[in-house]
């Protein structure tokens, strides 16, 4: 392994501009790392949030990508259980603490000392990207390497719910949003056993999601047409960044039902305590997967033959792969492709 | 049995006026009803609510009463498990459909067709009052009588997430109110074997709450003191029927944390999705709990000897009663004796 290597990415120089070439340099790698070849990188609506510093925590030069697919390239001097040339992915934490209750418990995704990918360090809009060993994930065979990027964020914010609340085959769950995330959630809980309902606000989407896996589909804009779902559902997943009328999502909860968000809109929740009180009803939030449920996610998708629907750019396409994340129509998820 | 009984109960007539003595006659038991001569019933704050028609559902004359200790007087035709003079606690459930999903899963306190036993019916601020034999629950002997009314809806609104839930003995949990809800939870956690933390805005109710079972209390109306609990709660419990600052409370919850609420505050929760998603955090609500419940509550109350602290009252003494419970300063719950 040399002592240095360079690493050849795209970068925002401030929120707005479009993405520059940009070359940094690392140093040895350190015990715990893996240098990863990148092969594919997903966008992820997160990457335009941390570009645009919507959340005021950017740092730039940033290179975003953090839904990597690539093949070890080095190992740091600790490392005995991955291999050079081994296909791996690499999601939005690129390390934890490891010592933490959450780290101990198996819970390193809610790590607060964990490191994001993307976060005052550089991610995969890159050729080249490193990581603690403990964030990197074997891709088993089986798994399409080329779209699988998504799975490593979109993909496990929606798979991860279904095993921390325990969703069971025969709950008749909701997701609300049919884009990036919601078309995933569309068919793991199909392949889940569960009876799927789309909510989604756009007639187009509507055929599309009965393709994905939904039973059935619900306007989500229409309020009538939530209504007259009163009653009906264990599990809701909401995927969408924009403000609803939760109330009405919750009154179509059963007794015991779940509203959990995965979309993070930033307006207050504004619900009712009276509706989750007479009903025993809970609203919920979670971020990405730790590695062992990312691993469940990437056996349960290999099974049932699951992967997202992808749009293919090559890497030095990236602002025009940022402007069709940006139009809204891409069905559902862009991939930057390494030549 | 008689063919008719005369009842001798107080009633609202309309709300904002005192209690009235008043008769009724009811006709021949149904086959699955028992007849309770009622020795004590608590007063909680929901028979005010009712008496003053703050849900919009009240019907007059209005008899209150659902925290009721009583003996059996009459049996209908089809009951076998219930005997005359057998001592029975009647809660805020007069009666369940039977046969809907909750009924048939042990979940009977959230059938839709569940009856309140003060909801377009007679409750137990009277001599008598009849219930259907599902909903009624016998009181073990060891279970002090004359405190045990409260446990009937106070008590088991409290105790029934602690098993919905699953909170655990190694859990840290927070009480937000000590009231008549608040300081039976204090109790029930602390035999639980939880690291109890009191939320209380009296400076009076600090030292008692640390009597009452808390290991630490911290000022509900502080912000630094609740600051300071960052992190630190597997499971909050909400009692108190006023808006607090609630993301407050919920950045006091670890990962996987969970506020819950028993107590109906009228106020939108505008909770914010991001503290829910970046720690997997929960909100949710739950009423009284199920007739198996009940039982689990007075067997665990009898062997950790956990009674309601109650003033005791006449029963004709009902209006001076109800201005005790306005004054705020009872310490925690009233029960009314009959003679």
């Amino acid at each position: 392994m040399k002592s240095t290597t360079i690493i050849n990415a795209y970068a925002a120089n401030q929120a707005g501009e479009p993405l520059e070439p940009f070359t940094y340099e690392v140093g040895k790698l350190l015990p715990n790392e893996v240098e990863i070849d990148v092969l594919y990188c997903g966008i992820c609506h997160s990457d335009l949030s941390m570009i645009e510093n919507e959340w005021g925590m950017s740092e730039y030069p940033l290179v975003g990508g953090h839904e990597i697919i690539g093949k070890i390239a080095g190992v740091g001097d600790n490392i005995q259980h991955l291999e050079i040339g081994t296909t791996v992915g690499l999601g939005w934490h690129s390390a934890y603490c490891g010592h933490c209750e959450s780290c101990h418990t198996g819970d390193e995704n809610l790590c607060a000392g964990a490191e994001g990918t993307i976060v005052a360090r550089h991610g995969g809009f890159a050729d080249k990207v490193r990581a603690d060993a403990a964030s990197v994930i074997v891709v088993p065979d089986g798994i399409d390497p080329k779209s699988a990027g998504p799975l490593l964020c979109g993909g496990i914010t929606v798979f991860n719910p279904l095993v921390q609340f325990d969703v069971r085959s025969t709950d008749k769950v909701a997701v609300i949003g049919i884009g990036g995330l919601g078309h995933i959630a569309l068919k793991f809980l199909n392949a889940w056993g569960c009876e799927v309902t789309a909510f989604t606000s756009s007639e187009s989407k509507r055929e599309e999601a009965l393709e994905l896996g939904a039973h059935r589909t619900l306007n989500s804009r229409d309020e009538s047409e939530i209504e007259s779902a009163a009653g009906s559902f264990d599990f809701i997943l909401s995927t969408v960044n924009v403000k609803l009328d939760w109330n009405l999502y919750i009154n179509t909860l059963k007794p015991k039902g779940r509203l959990h968000f995965v979309g993070a809109t930033l307006e207050p929740l504004d619900i009712g305590a009276f509706p989750l009180i007479v009903g025993q009803r809970s609203v919920s939030g979670s971020p990405v997967g730790s590695p062992a449920t990312i691993e469940k996610m990437f056996h349960f998708a290999k099974l049932h033959q699951i992967q997202p629907q992808v749009e293919m750019f090559p890497m030095d396409q990236i602002n025009a792969a940022f402007d069709r994340l940006k139009s809204g129509d891409a069905r559902y998820r862009i991939v930057l492709a390494n030549p």
